[in-house]
This record gives structure tokens, C-alpha cells and sequence, in this order.
């Protein structure tokens, strides 16, 4: 068999079973092979960052990784801001990306960049196949690759000769890496820190759903201590029924606030919260300067097997945690502010559901509105390379075809990569859009005052206004055969939502925020959606 | 002033006077700069592949830098496509970059990433400002490096705390490189080695177009060689009264033919022809393999005034050049093809019109048929990373307001970018896109093919099938504002041509090329289509 055969039975071998792909020239025999063997499933993207802001999705849904299929250095970079957010996810995601057979790359063709420094700065693992022969064994150890450390993407340079010269084999799947035990001394001393006044945990990664989380909540039963999520998690379970825990806001003077009150943060799987962004005179980290800081496990440690230590170390029972109760909110009426959305959502939110956030200013108060909603699993922007969203809805739903996902996009950011729908369209995803249209990056009209930009006049205000022509996201959404409609009052909004939940395959909702917000200074809707 | 400012005054002062732009926060200075110091006009992009294809485009047309402005690590790399594009083509441009505080660097903030790592592979040139103070004299340097060496993308990153801090001041322009005068004696022995039977020209860069071209004529009419272009020239001026050039055809066997005839093939400008991808069992080197290739001018030479030199050596007279004869091609009726439609464009192009051509197999008639059509600019996709076309004819468009920019599009490639469309309109560009949709990555159906890829199957078949379902472009297209109609048959293209090019706007065009393309195999279509 040739080299592109044995990648994709090896990748079928070690349990990869879809591939989002967007593939070119160099990429033709990986392509050929799919029907020679087996149960890898193609699903075409029309742009790469979608491609590979769906193996995320699908990623941090099924907990194990797909791959995304790329073409050269150029497909890679247009792939690599979704890479971006799924590194920071710690998302394992095998991404297979062609390149130049090697005896074309010293003719510096129009195609040919440097593939591996591209790669680089967003890829867990890289490795460039040599040749046919070392196809299968690279594809099993990327796999491994990609389910060690955390989770993470890997990227696996498979050049042209290395796709088509025969003596490949298939290989066996390898084992990922052994996460470390988090020692029983260091279980010991969180225990003794936890019982300190003013203690909190924050939980990231695994800690945020399944086990991991119900293991927090034996230990928030037993110490009464607070449970906190970083701003952007990769996978936050919520929802009634659910452990509660309280996201960092995501405006550094809010998460300042948030975290003042707590002498001791203990990290369970993540890392130091700090600011998104640098501002004047303002301090990067947000946790008090005196708070310690202790860490129970980091992101490559076996967070679960410590969590469960140390909810035995202090004593929690099993089903003893806090957790939220199921508020339905009444259904709002009048104009479609971010608030009405966010009860609409709220009330409408089937059990199980996903929810892929990329809503920014106007979806803020949808956070919190469906804590106590149906259970869910509530997915962020974990690198803050907007274009996430859509193309994450798109691997979710492939990766729990049953379970709904519904899709908050702002339309600033659902530009960046809007060809997901197509895709959803394509594998009859049941994706419900929901696209803010408030015809501004809103978001950055609120920065721009808070990092001291003074003196934007009409040149600057026209960076931040996306209405002039007017998004139609309708006729976007039908351009690429996605049912779609437009809603400017609550009744209407109510009843777009029970059509999408019900579709089977994509829908698209355009919110017409600015009868809501007209008039909204920056500072203004920065004070009403906070 | 603070350093932001001091960016802007120095890139106006240095002739830079557009800005393709999708800012961020850490942007925000920039953007607030551009009220203050006036003479930099900002055009919004949704995407940050349209701010540097548009930069490309621009630059190609005017002769010198417009500024692309980005956000970050993952805004670059959504940009590096037609940057890496604008590298191929020596197109002069400045990206300007925002990062991190650099004391918010070490704390690996979620959209922390290598930028200098993402942005080495396609910057010809690379700083990043340690503080304002150094603001105004990178980015004279900066525009001085974009200039030199044949022309190129630089890439100059701007931490947001060399953007506020004060203590900036413009700084004046700085001449770039002095490129390297080609000496008598290299001029001498080329103009023997035209005088030898079977000798041709490659021409490239400047050679191709305005003095350069002329020049190339001279020699042409004096010696009698065959003057040639590469498959994807920057900026090629073809057209009626034009000097003729022959372009290389973009499939290797087919360009292995056109140099056949050839035992000497002089560089003028550019680099050795060699195939885009590399193909089982066939060489990379088009050329003959005892063809000699002797180098007038490198890239970075002075490629005009060698061929002026060379013109004079070998006693070329001012206006002695074969030139096109103009010639209209009747009206065709029926069916759409390729050749149909590549008549009635050849027809209805302006003179002075420039031509964006991402079109791939369905436009490849219309090189061809334009040939003899009024004089024109002929842009081609330089660096093979498709995406480039939309974003090209926008910033075209912006460089040439009257000139009118027909935009010849495949509907595979028009994905890549289609945000592009939306800042046609925001910018009034006058772009008339053609989409050739016959709803298929055609190119990899023949590619399959070429490069050996037996056994597919219905996978395979539906990877490169883009027409379920079908994109609507003209949906699409009002989706972003600009005006759009479908056409099926030859009349209405042509009275749909005639609207778009009277648009003092971006219009758009899609063609229903799948009537006319029904049943066609990939090997049947690449017979048709060359």
C-alpha cells in the first residue's frame, strides 16, 4: 500500500473516525485512499480554519481527536488561528497537512513556504514523514501525540512521495503517554490549604465536566470553598443538575473583583488567571498580590485521579455538592435585548444541548442565564482568535449528532470564518444559530475607551462599524443552503428557536440588535451588558 | 505624541496613504491615531486575508506600499495566505501588527503566541518596536524595506505599549535599497546568446509591464526571440497595442512543450519555470534539461534599465515591437462555456480595465481571448494560495478608482474570501466578479488524475464536490451589499457584464457553468478547457 493508505488506516487503527477536510493537489492520494479504507469519514470545509476549528469541536465533545486535513503551508495558515484556540483548548486534534514531495521543494515552486516554521508555534507535537515507509508508525504516534500532556493539537507534514510510494504498512495504535499521578504530600497540603479562610479552587480542563467536576463538588461540599472557571474553558458543564461554578468575567477591573475576596486560589488544572490584554498602568495579573497560589495538578497531570484524592482527603461524599436547580425564567416580552435573548435561550435550551459561545458584548448575559437552564455543555473561546464558533458548532454536532447545539456568534465574529455553514449544511448538523446583529465590533468600541485611545474621531469610528453596508446573515445563510430567518421582537425569537431546535440539520436566527441598543455610547453597552 | 501616532504621520509621510484594516484591541491606538494624523485612509475589512490581498493588489497597481493593519499572532496568520501571495509577487506592502505589552508577554495570555514566528515565513522583512520612541524610525525603515530588493511584504510588529507610551516623533522617509545596475559585460554576453538560433526571453516583475515591457519589445523586434512569462506573473499589461508576450500554461507537460523549442531561455527578472507540484516520475524543471539559462537580471536587480541597456546593444529602435493587433471576437451564442464566456469578456473589457484572475480551469479560455481585447492588466494568483482574487480586485480597485477590475473568479477559490465582497462595497471599488461556478474543485478532479491518485471513490468524488449544496453567489453576494444576478445562457451574460461594468460599484456576476459542463469527466474537461 502507499504511504496516504497507511496514514488513513493507521488514524482508523488508533480510533480517528472523521476528517474535516480541505484538501489540494498534494493532498490527492490521502484523498483516493478514503474509499480503499475505510471508516475514516470525509466532511468538506470550504475554507481550512474551519476545518480545523471543527476537529476542536469535535475534540472537546468526544474526548478523543479527528483530524483535519490541509493543504501546504498557505492552508496551514489559514488554519492556524482555529489550531491557536485548540491548543490553548487542549483539544487533541491530528491535523495532516501535505507538502512539496522533497525533490520538488529545492525548485522553490509558487506553493512552497516553510511548512514546519509555520506549524510550529501552534502544533503540541510536529513531525514531517520521511517516507512511504515510516507513513503508519508517524500517523500512530501522532495520534498518541495528540491524547498526551492535556490533549493537543499535533500536526504530521505528510510530503507528496511520502503519499504515493508504495511499502507502507499500516501500524499499530500507540499508547499516549502516562499523565502523572499528582503525589499524595502535595493531595496532603491542598487539603491543608483549602481549610484556610478565604480559599477557592479554580478548575480548568477535565475538572470542568464529567468526573472531574463531580469530584470538585464532593470537595466544595466538605470545605465550603467557592468553585471557579476560568473566562474562556474549553468544555464547561452547566445547567440544572449541575456542580455550580463561577466563570471569571472577562474584563480585568470585573475578574479583579471576582477573585479579591479569596487569600487562596487553588489551580486544579489550569493556570494563573490573567488579563486578556495589556492596559495602561493596569496590572496583568488579576488575583490578589498576597493571594497564594498553589497548584494541586497542571494541565498535564491526571487532574481527574487528583480530584478524586482529594475529595476523599477532606472527607466529601459522593453526590454532597451544591448544584444548581432548574429556574425556568419567565418569557420576556418587548424589545430583544441581550436580557430577553438570554431568558429566550435560556427557556428554549434542550437537555443536553451544546452550546458553542462566540456572542461577545451582546451574549454575556446568555451566560449566566442558562446556569440554571437545561444541563448542557457550554464551549468558549479559549484562544481569542475569533472565528471559532461556527466551525466548533460543526464538529460538536458531528461529534453528538443527537444532541443539539446551539451557536451564539456575534456577526463581527461570524464573518471570520461564516463558510461553516456551508458545512453544517453539508453534514446535516443540527446547529442552531443564533447571530447578534448589533452591526458594530462592539467589543472593540468598549476597548478602545478602556485602553485610553483618545481622540477617535470618524476615521476610527468607521473601524468599528460593520453596518454600512448592512451583514444580511438571511440571504448569507441561504447563499450556502442554510435555512435561516430574521427576528427583531421576543415572540418571534421564541418561536425561530423551536423551529431550529427542531430542524434536522443547521438553522440560522438573525437577532436585529440595534433597535435595542440604538443610541448605546460604548460606555453606555458596556454598562448594560455587564 | 504617543508611538501609534508616530507610526501613522511617518507611513504618510512616506507615501503610504491606504490602510487595509481589521484591528483588534491591542490595534486601538493605531486606529485612534488615524483622526490625528490625517492622510492614511482606512478601508475596513472583515477578515484579515482581504486587508493583505487587498494590500497586494493595491501595491501592484500604484507601485508602492499600502499598510495592512492586524491583530496579533492568529490575525497574521489568518492574513499569511496572500501575504505569502504578495511575497511571490514582489509586491511592496506593510504589515503592521499589534502584540502584547511586552510586561503582559510572559504571562501567556490566551491570544500570546510566536508572532514573530508565524510572520518570519512570509516577511521579507521583519522588526518589531522595542518602544515608542523607535516607533517613527521602524516604520520609515519599514517602508524603505518594502521598496527594496524587488519589492515585498515587511512585517512590522507593534507591542501596544510602544503604540501608547509618548515620547514618539515621525520620523522622514528613507530611500530604499539602490537596486543592482546589471554591468556591460553581463549585458554584452546576453545579447550574444540572443543572437544564437532557438533563444527566448523569460520576462518578469518590471519586465512585464510599462517601460519594462517596451524594452523586452525593443529586443524582441531587433533579435527576433520569442518573448515568454511566467504561468502567474504579478502584472502582466497585455492587451491590443500591447508588446506580445507568451504566457508559460500552468500544467507541466503542457509547459515542458511551450519550452521546448527553446536552447537558450535568457531570465529576465524572474527565476528558473518550474512546476507547481511535483508529479510521480516526472522532473520539476521545465526547461529543456541542455537548455541554457542565462540570467540577464535577478529579481532584485534593475530589470529596466537592463533591458534598456540590452535594447540598445543589440539596436532595438524606440517603437519597433510586434505588438497586438485588436481584435473582437464575434458574439457567441448558446451555451456558456468556457470559450463563450471568454469571448464576451474579451468584448466588453474597458480599456485601461485591470483583471483579477482567480478563475482556474473555467477561466483559462479567457487569458487567452483577452490577448487581442483592449489593453488591460492582467493580475494572476502568484504564490498558488487560492483566496487571493476578491481581496486582489478590491484593493486594485482602491489604487485605480476609474479604472474599472473585472474579477474573475472560480466558486471554489471565492470561499476562501468571499468577505471581500462586503469591502468592495464599503469602498464604492468598482469590481465586476465573475463566478465561474460549475460547483467542484475542478482543478483537483484533473489533479487526481495527473498525479496518479487511483481508486477513488464516492469519498473521494465528495471532496471535491462543492454543489451539495449549491452555493448561491448571488445570495452571497447581497448577504454583503453589492448587487448581484445569476446568468445561464450567452445574452444575459453579456447584457450582465454590460450593468456590471457601468456599476460604479462592485457588481457581481455568477455563471451557471454546469449546463455547459454536464457529463464532462475530469479528463474530458481538461481537454476542453486547454
Amino acid at each position: 500500500m502507499n504511504g496516504a493508505e497507511a496514514v488513513v488506516r493507521t488514524l482508523v487503527a488508533s480510533g480517528v473516525d472523521t476528517c474535516f477536510a480541505n484538501p489540494g493537489t498534494s493532498e490527492m492520494h490521502f484523498v483516493a485512499a478514503l474509499d480503499r479504507a475505510p471508516g475514516l469519514r470525509p466532511v468538506l470545509t470550504l475554507f481550512e480554519g474551519v476545518a480545523t476549528g471543527a476537529a476542536d469541536g469535535y475534540g472537546r465533545i468526544a474526548g478523543r481527536p479527528a483530524c483535519a486535513l490541509l493543504h501546504l503551508g498557505s492552508g496551514f495558515s489559514n488554519g492556524a488561528a482555529n489550531q491557536h484556540n485548540a491548543r490553548r483548548a487542549r483539544t487533541p486534534m491530528v491535523t495532516v497537512v501535505g507538502d512539496h514531495a522533497d525533490h520538488h521543494l529545492g525548485y522553490d515552486a509558487p506553493l512552497t513556504s516553510d511548512l514546519e516554521g509555520l506549524a510550529r508555534p501552534v502544533s503540541g507535537w510536529i513531525r514531517r514523514v520521511g517516507g512511504s515507509a515510516e507513513a503508519g508508525a508517524a500517523s500512530a504516534h501522532a495520534v498518541a501525540e495528540a491524547r498526551s500532556r492535556g490533549g493537543r493539537p499535533v500536526t504530521l507534514v505528510l510530503p507528496a512521495h511520502a503519499a504515493w510510494d508504495e511499502g507502507a504498512q499500516c501500524a499499530a495504535p500507540v499508547s499516549p503517554h502516562t499523565p502523572r499521578r499528582v503525589e499524595p504530600e502535595r493531595i496532603e497540603a491542598i487539603a491543608r490549604a483549602l481549610a484556610r479562610p478565604g480559599a477557592a479552587m479554580i478548575l480548568a480542563g477535565p475538572a470542568l465536566h464529567g468526573d472531574g467536576l463531580e469530584h470538585a463538588g464532593r470537595i466544595a461540599a466538605a470545605t465550603g470553598v467557592h468553585l471557579l472557571a476560568p473566562t474562556s474553558p474549553a468544555r464547561l458543564e452547566s445547567g440544572a443538575g449541575r456542580v455550580m461554578v463561577r466563570r471569571i468575567p472577562y474584563f480585568a477591573e470585573q475578574a479583579v473583583a471576582c477573585l479579591a475576596p479569596y487569600q487562596t486560589l487553588v489551580l486544579a488544572g489550569g493556570v494563573e488567571p490573567v488579563a486578556f490584554f495589556a492596559y495602561p498602568g493596569r496590572p496583568s495579573r488579576l488575583a490578589p498580590a498576597d493571594a497564594a497560589l498553589p497548584c494541586l495538578a497542571g494541565p498535564e497531570d491526571d487532574i481527574v485521579a487528583a480530584l478524586a484524592d482529594l475529595a476523599d482527603a477532606v472527607g466529601g461524599g459522593a453526590g454532597s455538592a451544591p448544584r444548581r436547580a432548574h429556574v425556568r425564567p419567565e418569557a420576556p416580552n418587548g424589545a430583544l435585548t441581550p436580557q430577553a435573548v438570554a431568558a429566550i435561550v435560556a427557556r428554549a435550551l434542550p437537555d443536553g444541548a451544546i452550546v458553542s459561545d462566540e456572542g461577545f458584548t451582546a451574549a454575556v448575559p446568555t451566560v449566566e442565564a442558562l446556569a440554571p437552564a437545561a444541563p448542557h455543555d457550554h464551549l468558549f473561546l479559549t484562544g481569542g482568535a475569533i472565528g471559532q464558533g461556527m466551525p466548533l458548532a460543526l464538529g460538536a454536532a458531528v461529534a453528538a449528532p443527537d444532541r443539539g447545539v446551539v451557536s451564539l456568534q456575534g456577526d463581527g465574529s461570524a464573518m471570520y470564518t461564516l463558510q461553516a455553514l456551508w458545512s453544517q449544511a453539508r453534514a446535516g448538523a443540527k446547529v442552531t444559530t443564533i447571530v447578534f446583529a448589533n452591526r458594530a465590533y462592539a467589543i472593540l468600541g468598549i476597548e478602545l475607551d478602556r485602553v485610553g485611545a483618545h481622540g477617535a474621531g470618524d476615521l476610527a469610528s468607521s473601524l468599528l462599524d460593520i453596518g454600512r453596508p448592512a451583514l444580511d446573515w438571511v440571504a448569507l445563510a441561504h447563499g450556502m443552503g442554510v435555512p435561516a430567518v430574521r427576528v427583531a421582537e421576543t415572540a418571534a425569537l421564541a418561536a425561530a428557536l423551536d423551529t431550529g431546535l427542531r430542524e434536522n440539520g443547521p438553522f440560522l436566527i438573525e437577532i436585529d440588535m440595534t433597535a435595542a441598543e440604538v443610541g448605546l455610547t460604548p460606555r453606555r453597552r458596556h454598562d448594560v451588558i455587564n
